[in-house]
Parts: C-alpha cells; structure tokens; sequence
C-alpha cells in the first residue's frame, strides 16, 4: 500500500460534517472502561455519580481526568467542589455502581455504606481503592465538562486482596480475571 | 454513620502532598481500559501509538478525549496535526496494540495493514471500527496533554460482526464475551 506520506486535505466544510449523536454512541458500545464512583461535598451535602469516564493522564504529578455531563445530577455541586473522591470499582461494587447511576433516588440514603474523610469528603465503604484529589483544571467539551484531578491521598488495596475490576461494555456489566485473560498469543 | 453535611476544611499546605507516581500508579493498575490506536499524519509521514486512555465525553456534538504523553514517540507529530484517527480495538487486534506500544521500531512498516483515508489520515486495515475527527481543544496536564476531538466520520462494524473487545488491565491483555460477564445479581 501507499507509504509515500499524502498532504492532508480535509474538503471545504467537512468540519460541520458531524457524526450523528447515534452512530456516535454506537461506535462507543463496543468501548469497554473501567468503572468509578465519583464524591463530592462543596459544603452542603453530598453528591456523587457513577464514571466509566476515569483516565490515568499523568504520573509525575499525579492526574487523572474525568467526564461530567452537564445532564448529570451533580453536575452543579461538582461545578463548585475543590476536591473529590474517585472510587476505582472491583465486581463486587456491581451494586455502588448501579445506585451511582439511578436518577431520582438519595444515592447516600445508606448511611451504613459511607463515611467522610477528616477533609469532609464522602468517602464509600465498599471500594477498596479510591483516590482523593484537587480539581486543578477544567475543560468544556461540548454536553460536558472535561475535569482533572491532581491526586492527594489515595487507599489502595494489597495486591493480594485487590478484587476483580468491573468493567462497563454495551450496557453490561463484566468482571475481568483468569477467565478473561487473552491466551499468550505466538509473537506476531 | 453521619449524614450531616461537614464543611470541607483541607489542611494548609495539603495542596502540596502529593501522591507519589508510584502510589498512584498501582492504584490505577487495577482500573481497566479498552484499547484504541490513534493515527495521525501532519504532513510529513505518519504516526500513531497505542492509548488506553480514549473517552466519550460528548454525543451532540459528538466529542472524544485522550491523553497523549509528553514521552510519546508520536507526541511532536501530534501536535502539529489537526485531525486523528481512532482505531477501537477488538481482542483480534492486540498485535496492532503491540505494535503501536512498542518504542524504536517503524510502526507502518507492515505496508499490508494500513492505507489512508482521502483525507490523508493513516487507517489500520485490521480495525473493524475508526473515527475520524478534528482537535478542537487541548488541556495541559502534567508530563500529558488531554486532547480533545470532534468526531466527523466514523466506521462502525455490524452488531452481529463486532469482535470481542481488547481491554488492558494490570499489564495484562483481557477480551470481554460471555465468559466475563457477570451473573444478574439480584437486586440490593
């Protein structure tokens, strides 16, 4: 095929050619992302919301990114929060997801299913690994807002006690393991 | 536990107590992602490198986000570039995701395996599904910059002809299917 390098011409008005909303979508359903637990309190109550948008962007300093729609219900309160709790998610936390992403419920109605950090911030029980963070930057992308966390704090559970990670794929929840792993493939 | 909203007080100087990279690169081994390759041509040849770390953040108007490390072979070219290619991995795929992981090699020297749009961008034969967009913004983050682009075209593979996903999680290669699915849990 064609390696000798071709000068990019993009056609006059090709930039309003947007891909619809739908094929958009459909072309993501078969993106699988790990899942988060995102907490938040800017002082009068708190708030929080299932993630299947956490990446790693930065080790040195420590950052993260996140996505939040503007149609989320916290989105106002994250819009005015400093700092933030991000749970990463094992399979056993199928449940914190599921409440974390239901509209029209008190997600923290359990009140045996979450504390607070002596910073104040909501921190969930079940979730051996979580993060706690200073939104350091924020960029508007489109129906949502694009935020990156500098990492403070963080709990991290021993590799030996590290539970399965749940993952979101095509509106299924999946759990990674032993099972999941791809054969040793010969050296291609 | 308590319910009643604590003001957020953070110690002075908590700003600066960063987590340590490796800290904060052990808590996100056990977060998994799925797998893209993301090409691009400025003009004077191509580049691509393998990210796990591509998100939907927006469907009206169709936007999504990755990072791309300072580090990164490919990083001068890609800031010079206006529009990418996203590669959406299938399990199918993980010798392409090796191959745009791997430092010091011709990433296109397989000149069977890729070809380019009219357009110009470099597309990889063995990906059932690409998007191809345009960089509409860019946040500074860290050793990263989180880019952001806005998707114009796209090729989506069938429902029934999707392959199993490619996900990397804790240095390892899984694919999504039935055998990872997790059971209806009943309803807590």
């Amino acid at each position: 095929m064609n390696t000798t390098p071709v000068p990019q011409r993009v056609a006059e008005g090709a930039f309003e050619d947007m891909l619809s909303a739908d094929q958009f979508k459909a072309a993501f359903r078969n993106h699988p992302a790990g899942v988060a637990v995102v907490t938040a309190d800017p002082g009068d109550g708190p708030v929080g919301l299932t993630a299947t948008s956490v990446i790693s962007v930065s080790a040195n300093p420590p950052l993260l990114v996140f996505s939040l729609s503007a149609f989320s219900s916290a989105a106002p309160a994250l819009a005015r929060s400093e700092t933030v709790v991000v749970h990463l998610l094992g399979a056993e936390n199928v449940g914190l997801a599921k409440t974390f992403a239901t509209s029209g419920i008190d997600r923290f109605a359990d009140t045996e299913s979450w504390s607070r950090l002596v910073t104040g911030e909501p921190v969930l029980a079940g979730a051996s690994t979580w993060l706690r963070g200073r939104i350091v930057n924020r960029m508007e992308a489109g129906d949502s807002t694009v935020i990156a966390v500098q990492v403070l704090q963080a709990q991290i559970a021993d590799a030996e006690e590290t539970p399965d990670p749940l993952v979101y794929h095509n509106r299924t929840w999946h759990s990674l393991g032993e099972q999941s792993e791809l054969a040793q493939p010969t050296r291609s």
